[in-house]
């Protein structure tokens, strides 16, 4: 890509984008610009009236029997259908339930249990240390529920994954793009890797789907889970997601086994039954409202082309990353996301002694990203929805809130919850 | 109570019900009379106005802030809060998330984890074999994921509480309203004697919140959960609630230790670090549409008198019982259903040979109950928005597809899921 220097350069790329169209699919608030869809996504247009209707229509009217009428029951497994397609999910299942935390422990358990019949001596968890903290933790409790010599492994700097990958090694739970830096991983590649040291994958795609095209199915992937409430902009808290490949489906019993998942829930019987297929990844009721909401926008990642998506991505990423280099050199700001295309998401970070103070400065110019400990600026660069010309414009804001130091006021010196 | 055997008798009780008005606060449809708000509440008349002030301005407009301004991360506990007051928790504290079978392994993890510290040798879990099965069923995928000589000990007509209880038991698991029968159990009692015998319990509330007057600080119950969806009208899958008594909550880790439970979540720690308090119940990102509109439901029934709600449900189902018999004498059914008021939670179960059609029949001619295996008719009654004449006019059509065999048609003898 020529280098898009100039404000002008910008507004000319708007015009040529291919995906401009999409940002009238979403209801976008009045001048700000929002670098955060990496964290919670906007609100597609229709979202509301699909709430209205389970609310009006399907609960308030047809009540109780819009489990059947209104398919309530297939919800989950309709939806997982699709999100399935979206991640390239060919030769495996998909679901649409509870949360992404909870969904690594039925993945891992299920895995952790494939391993005991394949496997019964391996038994080390991998993850990384610089994992979105929850993905360590849900492993953990799962490692401490199970209290017979089960432990986690944490890779990083110090220890890489080839040297973590020995014959203990039951499961690799990775991060397809992390929460902090944005780097990606070569999940074909990868996954190959750890499958031919004998353990399994769960890759979490939480930051990675709606952003980079996925094929979970040509990657020959075991277990996959993920959130819908960022790139593919499924409303606050939304429903997650639990893939598996159709070789493991039925091997392994996951250890959340709620009625939703029983072969025949409603013949009430003493035992469980896992049902057949993924419909085993379900556990409990699934919030209706919340869950029907979040279908309206994966239904717009589907049809977007994935291929011209993640373009627009690596070029607007890439153009953050030019202009914060070109505009502002003379800040103590510190790149920590892979210049690399290939190994890049679809957010930007930049360390800054001062991270806390500017982006609540940043945050009150109209810029809207977040902060991670420690010292992160993370910027979420989400084409759907975002121009090239909003990209020159945040970089424009931080120029200011760091030539001028506005960073410095009182009010962005006070510390609360940032999530 | 005296008997109500004539329409104009029930006419008369309506017009001098001091909970009438809160009929109002609901969009009942026109033209049935639902007799399963014990399976899905109805639509609260404000609830589609704070849905969608979550969806527009919560999230569309003011997006990842409202996890700090409109206190999204807060809403757990604090809806929590106003569940514990509505059950009596003192002494305890509750947090509204996820679902009741999530809750049941979470706190039985706990309880199992309380247990192994005061009392290794206890092993065995109790639960009833009459139990919503999904009780069962996390019991199971618990006891097979901790590997370790657990068991599951289930007491039914032929093994009672009091034979179950030896000093194997470690944890027992009990509805307090049975959702086939609705048979209730006396909490208070039931709590010491299983206490008494050194073991722990967990109540299932799902049936008896918002129909029964519930006071587990008084009652000294160690753990409860339960769902928002039935007699508190929070909606299709609402998220559900758990409750632990102080004593325990920080005593014990629950096995699905997500980063919501962390101490300091957003500092992002390798570690898994329990919060004090209730917060260690939580596991990820709640789905908030449900969860705040659910709230409406909570604050209806925090305006009303419990007392006075209890002696409408006894009325109201005594007045079935009463009808059914009176006037539908020569049909085989048979009551289910406690006839004593303090066995008695807020529904009335019927069986019939052909009770599957039978309902069908009767949901056709607009009054909907709900069918449950193995030949049951269920009917919720709920006081907070039936009537004294509901009650009379549904059982007239119960002896009009009786006498009338209406459910001999051909359309009503179809299998189908019925939920």
């Amino acid at each position: 890509m020529t280098p898009l220097l100039t404000r002008e350069d910008c507004l000319s790329a708007d015009e040529r984008d291919p995906l401009a169209m999409y940002r009238n699919r979403f209801d976008l608030p009045e001048g700000i610009i929002y670098l955060d869809g990496n964290s919670l996504g906007v609100l597609p247009r229709d979202a509301a009236a699909r709430a209205n209707r389970v609310i009006h229509q399907e609960w308030g009217t047809d009540l109780i029997g819009s489990w059947n009428t209104h398919r309530w029951f297939e919800m989950p497994v309709r939806i997982g259908e699709k999100i399935s397609e979206l991640i390239g999910g060919t030769g495996g299942a998909c679901v649409a339930t509870d949360t992404t935390s909870l969904n690594i422990f039925k993945t891992l358990g299920a895995a952790l249990d494939i391993q005991s019949q394949d496997h019964p001596r391996r038994r080390v968890v991998v993850a990384e240390r610089e994992s979105f903290p929850t993905d360590l933790y849900m492993a953990e409790g799962m490692i401490r529920t199970l209290d017979s010599g089960y432990e986690l492994r944490l890779i990083d700097d110090a220890l890489t994954l080839d040297d973590a990958l020995d014959d203990d090694v039951a499961v690799v739970l990775l991060t397809q793009v992390n929460y902090r830096t944005g780097r990606l991983w070569d999940m074909a590649a990868t996954t190959s890797k750890i499958q031919a040291a004998g353990a399994l994958v769960i890759w979490d795609l939480c930051h990675s789907i709606g952003a980079v095209p996925i094929a979970l199915g040509s990657a020959n992937v075991d277990f996959a889970v993920g959130c819908t409430y960022k790139y593919l902009n499924g409303g606050p808290g939304s429903p997650a997601f639990v893939w598996v490949a159709d070789r493991h489906v039925n091997r392994a019993r996951q250890p959340l086994s709620g009625w939703w998942g029983h072969q025949k829930p409603f013949e009430m019987t003493v035992r469980y039954e896992p049902s057949t297929g993924i419909r085993r990844y379900l556990t409990g009721t699934q919030p209706m409202i919340s869950l029907a909401t979040m279908e309206v926008g994966v239904d717009i990642a589907l049809e977007v082309d994935q291929t011209a998506l993640r373009t627009k991505s690596l070029e607007l990423t890439s153009l953050f990353i030019s202009l914060v280099e070109e505009r502002i050199p003379h800040h103590p700001l510190t790149l920590i996301t892979p210049r690399q295309d290939d190994e890049r998401g679809s957010h930007v970070s930049l360390r800054h002694p001062e991270g806390f103070a500017v982006m609540k400065a940043l945050i009150a110019n109209g810029v809207i990203g977040d902060y991670r400990e420690p010292e992160v600026l993370r910027f979420g660069i989400t084409p759907l929805y975002l121009g090239y010309t909003d990209v020159w414009d945040a970089v424009e804001a931080l120029r200011r809130v760091l030539d001028e130091e506005l960073w410095r006021a009182p009010e962005f010196q006070i510390r609360g919850a940032v999530t």
